[in-house]
């Protein structure tokens, strides 16, 4: 039987001695000058040409990236926002990705009741599906029944999961942080420690080796949580985004991992992408450095 | 200056006597056969040939509903399934509702981080995106950072807003209904309660009227948390889902509307599009007498 999602990430993480999770968010204005100009000027300064400007950048990264990148994730947002164009440029960064042999997460956080989840669960998870990922994100706000449908597909097709626990942003305090009572013990609970409890409880089914196919996402900006939750859930992998230009550091996320250094993936986005800036010209080869760097950071800080 | 999202709801709802949000959720399965089976024939039984039936399904029953919906709720997952081509019928049914002067709200319950937020919400609302909507749904799981770039949107465009509450699921009482802790006074607040209070505070400066661009949704299966809302947040209007497929009837969705009958719209989808059956020969006619039907009722509710 061919692996399911957390046997070949796990066994990718090995192969590149890399946790490096690049994230793929796409946008014009921040692209190298010399490299958007001549494309917009050919295709058209319109959704048609910011999508192929976006689809050769990430093809190019993804070429370039593909011995450091332990996997790439695409958030979907920034497709979304060049329209049908964009979910073609989406479609085929997908594709790119997974034709490369490396695992492809979209980032797409949806979160619906059964029926729609189904819907969602299908287009993204599904086999041949035009935006079918090896795992996607999802949000736990409507409980069991918006999960469900996509466990089936981490069942029955090895697909993975992230469900958002803690997230990465500042006012992920505002309703994740918020104490909860306890109706079984005299301890509160905060509403992102039940969140991860129910997804230790959701992936119970998926565990190969030491972790499940369906994960947590937990922000690299807070680091006593990562401590806390991978104590308390040994079998839960993360997602952890935030490194780079969200401001957190090696040392932040090192409490994510267990003493095999196993059990989390860490996100850059911006931070590699654009490494560069506007004026390089050679973005992947700056994308390699800051990638390169990133990854022994984090090898560095797991030895330590 | 053009009338902003609440203004031409209310406007709407008068005019029409109607508080029926039709929602276009397309599975081609549950279609009529003899409407689908010559589209699918000619177009392919694909992406590209479902999407066809998709577009011309919506069209007709956008046609036929102008004078009884009071607004179209698209909900994306039934698009995203069938890819790009899915995509575009999403666009297309878009345009279609608001070139009939008929406002759209697409249901796309999206949820990120603030510079995420920003891309889904120039994607969904800003002016001339292909997949522009008077309002969208969204997620309030990682608090204000994700709500805020759709509210510039509303305050600057006079575009809507609908952030879940308490939906219509079984399992929204999973977290939406966990107590939560109350530093400033002694009772406890549920989730969704703390959610709708923080609803009323972003949606405070949009209020035109009696009432906000900044809506809540929350589900038909719940009346008493209806009644509860009504009465302790006066300005924020309610998109009621859950009404018919999902088990709930005027009775229960009376109490949230207001002494004027003013402060909610009620959706139905599989209730009023699926209405004839796959047996029908009109499917346009069959859906209007389920969409009158339940205009009526609630009406006759209202009145009673």
């Amino acid at each position: 039987m061919e692996k399911n999602f957390i046997e070949r990430l796990m066994e990718d993480v090995s192969q590149k001695s890399s946790r490096v999770l690049v994230g793929l968010d796409p946008v014009i204005e921040s692209m190298p000058e010399s490299f958007v100009r001549p494309i917009l000027r050919e295709k058209g300064n319109n959704n048609e040409g910011c999508a192929e400007a976006i689809w050769i950048f990430n093809k190019k990264l993804i070429e370039g990236l593909a011995d450091i990148a332990v996997a790439f994730k695409p958030q979907i947002a920034f497709y979304e926002a060049y329209g049908i164009a964009g979910m073609q440029a989406y479609s085929r960064t997908l594709k790119a990705i997974r034709e490369h042999g490396i695992l492809a997460i979209g980032d797409i956080k949806r979160g619906d009741i059964g029926s729609t989840a189904e819907a969602y669960a299908t287009g993204h998870l599904g086999h041949g599906s035009e935006f079918e990922a090896d795992a996607v994100t999802v949000n736990p706000y409507l409980g069991i029944d918006s999960i469900r449908p996509f466990l089936k597909y981490v069942d029955q097709n090895g697909k993975g999961l992230f469900v958002l626990a803690k997230t990465s942003n500042s006012s992920s305090s505002e309703f994740q942080d918020l104490d909860t009572i306890d109706q079984k013990c005299s301890t509160n609970i905060k509403l992102y420690q039940r969140v991860s409890a129910k997804i230790s409880e959701w992936g119970k089914n998926s565990i190969s080796g030491n972790y499940s196919s369906v994960g947590a996402v937990v922000g690299a900006t807070h680091p006593s949580t990562l401590s806390e939750l991978r104590k308390m859930y040994p079998h839960i992998p993360f997602l952890i985004p935030g490194y780079g230009a969200q401001g957190a550091t090696a040392k932040d996320i090192i409490h994510g991992f267990d003493s095999n250094g196993h059990g989390a993936i860490v996100n850059s986005s911006r931070g590699i992408i654009f490494a560069g800036g506007k004026d390089t010209s050679n973005f992947v080869s700056d994308a390699r450095i800051a990638a390169i760097k990133m990854r022994d950071e984090i090898e560095n800080a797991l030895k330590g």
